[in-house]
């Protein structure tokens, strides 16, 4: 169950209300890496939790917290856009081609379907969609996800910091920051705690059988473009991070394999084919095809 | 540029058909983590990154393979859907239930669409979608990206591996299964490299000013959730693991602010509000609207 | 059967181009509650009508109407667009701010992609889609959505009406308003017909046996939020507008249940679990996996 | 800020496992009608609210209760998946052509994407997107909104409770269905109170100057059908549920006007034309175009 | 304007339900290829153009044919889901695995949505989208595109007619072949008239001067792939097309260019950058972004 | 396989930087015609061919080509980027209006999602959609999609010409004009070919026993709207291209059949009916419902 409080986490109050400001705001509010994203998907990887304790409160702690994110962006978009033009007609605006300028840069669904209101869009429009989810059940895979996820939303948050001069805007972006650099860092503390406690291990998914994959490929660095220095990192040589194996590096593929050959499937489906295989199988098939008619 | 050579990395070859198999296997191709998700992500890290040598090598490298792998999954689909009935009315089938069965199980545009083809789909029809793609130009983000891309491929590819008893399906998943290895083994050695090499460290972005953020939430686990085993975790005390900070453990929310006044936008936007402001407004807003008319 | 005649219901003639005026104008075609969704909403709640005669001739008789309202509005944008820049570079555009600033607010693809044509997209460029639509067989629902999305398109209309001071828009949207000001007085009286001719009633559906709900707390206003001005009103007390209850008013919920156990999936799905259990099911699931090949 | 707790608001345990049901629930889960939208669409309206008090109490008191629905749908799910076959493998499987039904019916994506766990999707498999959600502003329509998505919800309820035998899963949607009524009451009771309070009136948006919109055809019904039943509906004469108006009835249209001229717009669009007019452009064009290169 | 007639072009009653071949038609209905995108396509297409006469008399003509065509599909949709059980749990149903295998192949929200109605979905349950539809204002390519649009859909239903032996439904699909034939070679010979008249030729635009093109490169087969039959086809010697040139064959490219340098954008940006200029470029940064502050 | 090479097939570096102009570029990379579109659909093609030779090598050859022009373009794109403005702060940015202005016109997402790079969108930024590939199993309806896909994508590659005066990056689209060119012929001399070797004729598709349509309307232009016009087309008289027949011309339909009864789907959909058959139907399904609980 959940609870709402008619309370923020932080101050959310814009200096100065910026309507092409509010519509970059939406990316971190409902883009691919944003709030509403890591609030649902904590939260579905909680629902979905194959064991109690620990980790499943783990993800229910955070995700709530994630929806009142939501809820400071929410209200920091409308402040940002309550005075501002958004498209009215008015002949000062007109003339005024910083203002004009301004329009052309908003979201235009902000006022003509939210009346000066937040959306569940990104920066470009894009509804939010239930495809930016992973809750996989694999909880190693799904902290490296979450990871990232904080990462790329940190890194969005940075971007936007330097878009705007409000202070009002960039205190709660600063606040925000903190808590992805807190959530960066707990992901990646959970996802080591997996191992260490031998719950999980890498690959993922570890306890998959390693004989059933064709070993002779799981350390081989295929090298399909031309640039030559890839052979140089890491990841060509020595020990590999799963402590199973060690790296090779290789031009293009160890492996090939002929093309198989071109299927031929029912001739009812009308797909071409050679001229003789053709007619022979539309012949046949003709014949299944009328019979019953 | 790309050069296609028709040849396969591995064999790909099914033993019988298997049209709803065919189906599943449409995941791995053209869902959120499949083969063309990671073979453009990986060619748009490259297109987009900001240095050359070993890094822009790599994700080339890489992502003309993964195309090569989305080539082998299409083969190998549109064979396993070769001499499958596909829907196609036949009496047999129809008084078959177990045939019935398998026709309620298919892609319907497999057959209708596709004429027995493969499809730039997921498991479930929805076609694959740019929105899938992470490229920031941030590679400390981008390779966490891709490690949890090729650990959610995999998971996805062993699960798939359980749902058949193919000897040629499985045999092309094993092999898929060990590049999979190697890439989730690659990513992370890479993005470890950015740090040794101090290119990069944590909280991405790295060169972010931590003066700028609110280090006093920055490494606080606050609980929204009831459950207090969260507390118990290595996310609750102790170094964090960029080096910066300590953990520490809170219930509920460490800062609170009172909730901001509602907004009230131009009138003209129709939206509700207490009726005295209302009236007041529009009444302005009216001698606006008309005197121009 | 559909009949088109080449006239319009309104005179549809803009005084001057205005691109990004166009681009606007392309929610009331194009958007969720877009006059595509309407034509289309109405015409499939007649296709999928149980009964014949005047409920059904009602929403053919307003679907049609409502696709002549597409087409006004399409020929509307064709003619704003028909003399503007559009993004062709020219030297005058280029040093002239205001001309620059129209070329921002512009659908790019009113350019590009339609050669300064109407396009089947809402103002932000996300094209129409069929999950717009509502048409689920019972009409009181149905008719409750259609007045919804007629007071939705109303209030889209009315401010787009401000946006402009272009009189032959202004017109065609005072024609538009008309239109939607009799659509919404229209379902409501439908609505309100159906359920005094005993056809439907409240709650929606009206003929599932109120004995199978849990009648509890069917009349329960449970506040899950900390705002108690709700308590105040007409839904926290006094007769029900079904007419079958009383409402009252309760601080949070009246009944909880504990959390359900974890699941525990086939361990060859390879979600995460604790470590006994893991190991104890991975070893049952191995033989079972591995017997068979 | 959001909080959650641990508890469910009912029992939420099914008697049996059941994938193919599991699929059908993710519609009020995760569908254009489904709780997540709900949850959502209250919050945003809140988050957008032009006034304190009762109204928006309300909209939170609500939105949060829903986030709860969700999360006792979710884990419904991942119950009635958790012993289910769902694809894997077994020969028992193979030869039992019921359970090869079964299978055929499953969302493919919970087991191969979320390892027996729900999903952020619909029964057919189309991931929630934020496009489903209305909060215009403007409360009269989005109450009227919010009557029609617990209308249809309610419905959708009512048919799947049809669907199963599981006393669990009825139980719960007995639940549901208590809520739905109670909430369907609450919206119409609010949408009169708002016109009541007078802060709202019919047609939506009120306050709009009707003098503006073309009143003459305001009331009239326009029949583009050639059902003639349609006369005979309260929504073709007498009084108009606004309270300003009288309902005529007309066969076709009252207005016409003539279809516009084509647009001509810059030849640089490559758009066809009549010859003549073709060449003029072109060569006024080729000269602009040339002259600068 | 559009007026709606309730007589169908062709009757459409099936033998009998099949709530499996139901969801099947759903493709021709709402799929890529389906009626909605010809209808909205050929109609758009008309609203768009730049000349009166023949060529937009032709559009519309057709236009409002298909709209008729959707509705024929729903119709017959409609009644093959009238009878069906469409998971309505009931003890024989459950028995019978036949039946059961039905429920698993239906589209799940005929039943829970639509209440055993049309959808505007495809068989796969994707709604219908705007992006399907082309009109770009050159009428050689959009007529191009609709004789495509007519082939991709005369093949869908001639796979169709396979997938029943319902002789109603078979009836009307043998009706709507026969449109689709007219339609096909009607934009043919559209599209051959418009080369006739010198209106427009090939290639696609005519009119772009293709002195600004690179022509060296305008009639070169380049292979990319190591299939040499490709060398064996018309394309690759003779007479092209457009008469204005000489096909000739190349394996792989004739141009090459080197690779650009990487770029380096703002250093606020935070992407990955080499370390000495990566810290260069911060110092200059962090002066710039903190003097303001 | 595919192999991937660091050059370019063409030099792609403008002369100046126009983060405008790059969004407008997208259109060219990730729109409904862009370059994945055909890369994609060229290669599905090849994957789901059912003979092997020139037609399936063919569509490798330029399959892989066209990935080297997304390159390009992706390259370009970021290069435009590379010290465009894009919404940083900055005193002088805001002071400038035209500088405003073209941070309005910017794809705000190339900043903050990707750091200054190229995107997987199309110019306004809708995701990259595997909707918009066609690969039917049938080469003639094919090769006319793709002869559609070059036509609509050098109209607006020419469109794109005109936007610019930046030398460099006309220059990469002159070569791109050509390429597109070569490939409109290309697949019209594909086409062609197919019907000289008598591999496929029209209509599409041509093994369709004719005599199963319904030939009587196979020819007939049958005009659904009042433009007299379509009378002197091509297409309404004289033989038509398939060889088959003659056009003729007819006002409206040539057949006509009465609208079928609406259904009556089983009770517990809850859609509406007439009241006396609901009564009565509810009443049966009330005992199927109620004597097995």
């Amino acid at each position: 169950m959940f609870f709402h409080r008619q309370e923020l986490q932080h101050k959310a109050k814009p200096d100065a209300p910026d309507a092409v400001y509010a519509r970059k705001l939406q990316e971190v509010l409902g883009g691919q890496y944003g709030e509403i994203t890591v609030a649902l998907q904590y939260q579905f990887q909680g629902w979905n939790m194959h064991m109690p304790g620990k980790y499943r409160d783990l993800v229910f702690g955070i995700g709530a917290e994630e929806m009142g994110h939501v809820e400071m962006l929410a209200v920091m978009i409308a402040q940002l856009l309550e005075k501002s033009p958004l498209g009215i007609t008015d002949e000062a605006v007109q003339k005024d081609p910083t203002v004009a300028a301004v329009i052309g840069g908003t979201d235009i669904q902000h006022g003509i379907v939210a009346g000066a209101g937040a959306r569940p869009v990104d920066s470009m429009g894009n509804p939010w969609s239930g495809s930016y989810i992973t809750a996989s059940g694999n909880l190693l895979a799904d902290f490296t996800a979450n990871a990232n996820a904080e990462m790329q939303g940190r890194l969005q948050v940075a971007r936007l910091y330097h878009m705007t001069d409000d202070h009002g805007v960039r205190d709660l972006l600063g606040f925000l920051l903190a808590r992805d650099t807190m959530h960066q860092n707990q992901w990646l503390a959970a996802a080591e705690e997996l191992k260490a406690e031998g719950i999980e291990e890498l690959p993922v998914p570890s306890n998959f059988p390693l004989s059933k994959e064709e070993r002779d490929v799981s350390y081989q660095y295929l090298n399909f473009s031309d640039g030559a220095a890839a052979s140089e990192g890491s990841w060509a040589s020595g020990p590999t991070p799963d402590g199973k194996g060690e790296f090779t590096y290789h031009e293009g593929p160890t492996t090939t394999a002929p093309y198989p050959a071109p299927t031929h499937p029912d001739a009812r489906f009308y797909g071409t084919t050679e001229v003789p295989n053709r007619i022979e199988k539309i012949a046949g098939a003709a014949q299944d095809m009328f019979h019953k008619e």
